[in-house]
């Protein structure tokens, strides 16, 4: 079938993917990824916490370690972000290739900020100190209704055990934060059919100011 | 034998123990530990990095992890302080207990910041927001020319594998932070005999203005 749009893409992307537990994030991600692929372009797949070296190591503590402190947990993300971005991102992006990233930079923000109290703009200080100042090019948020979210993967691990009212703080986090920046985010509805979800998905993408 | 110095020491200090690779600080610490105890006082023997829930997982990563980003290092040592302080350290000396810790906050500075070449001001600010601006009563450290220490210990983990220039300004490094802080610092030289320099930590401790 004839995609107009998508033949525009090429060279480097940074696309993160951010939302609620639950809004199929990995799903959508490797739907866009075949997709961006049959149309001939490079992609690179990825996510956070728990890619390259130590990325297994911290993904581990981190959904597994019992009962972390929240800078304890805030400090073994940007850990795993570091490492991801220097060893991972960046060498991708230099080679032409189109990063989508599921979670990043801005869930520290929204989790360990909105969620768990930490002062937001110290941890967007944090994070630029982590990536090097890398931004994504675009972030698409994937927003659901947490009751819907959590339904679906309650008990997975350790995040998603958080109470209801944690998860709300996320959702308008994600929305709070995707009205600072509209150039980079747009917010897509995670309840719509998944084939709509990933349509969209590719629409934004081949949309960018970036192509 | 009587030790009129000793008698003294009541109530909470926190005492770290910095200073080079092989200067001999887990076995200084031991025995110090052990002279407090025989004198009726509750210690508490702890390192960084590794105690902890978490501390394992962290030190099999930072000390044979491959190689890591120097902010990868960094932000995985926090994480264990993190932990450390708010777990271990803070309840230890809320219940009256001195706690002698092998290497703490200073020993980021000086190898992540004159070691690595980070910046050593965003450190001590990394620190402070890692520990809840807790600070040590007394930090020992155990002074060594690096050629020695490193004879001592050379392969022992990774980060004894770095070249000695390294060492040398990890070295310069403990010794300017000693001059910045001379109320909370004591130098000593751990070239001499074990029971030299363990008698000496022990007069250090007792003289502290903390008792």
């Amino acid at each position: 079938m004839y995609q107009p749009a998508s033949r525009v893409i090429c060279g480097q992307m940074f696309v993160t993917l951010e939302g609620p537990e639950g809004a199929g994030k990995s799903t959508v991600q490797a739907l866009i990824a075949e997709r961006l692929r049959a149309d001939g372009r490079e992609v690179l797949t990825t996510r956070e916490p728990g890619s390259g070296d130590i990325g297994a190591a911290v993904r581990d503590v981190l959904l597994h370690g019992g009962s972390l402190e929240p800078l304890t947990e805030l400090f073994l993300f940007l850990a795993d972000r570091a490492e991801h971005v220097a060893k991972t991102i960046r060498p991708a992006l230099k080679g032409g290739v189109i990063v989508l990233c599921d979670r990043h930079a801005d869930s520290t923000v929204v989790y360990q900020g909105y969620g768990r109290g930490l002062d937001v703009e110290r941890l967007r200080e944090l994070n630029a100190l982590a990536t090097g100042g890398l931004k994504p090019d675009l972030t698409l948020l994937f927003d659901l209704d947490p009751a819907i979210g959590l339904a679906r993967v309650r008990g997975a691990d350790r995040l998603d055990r958080e109470p209801l009212d944690f998860h709300e703080r996320v959702r308008h986090g994600f929305l709070n934060e995707a009205t600072r920046e509209p150039d980079r985010w747009r917010v897509i509805d995670a309840g719509q059919p998944k084939e709509s979800v990933v349509a969209q998905s590719i629409r934004e993408i081949a949309a960018h100011r970036s192509f």
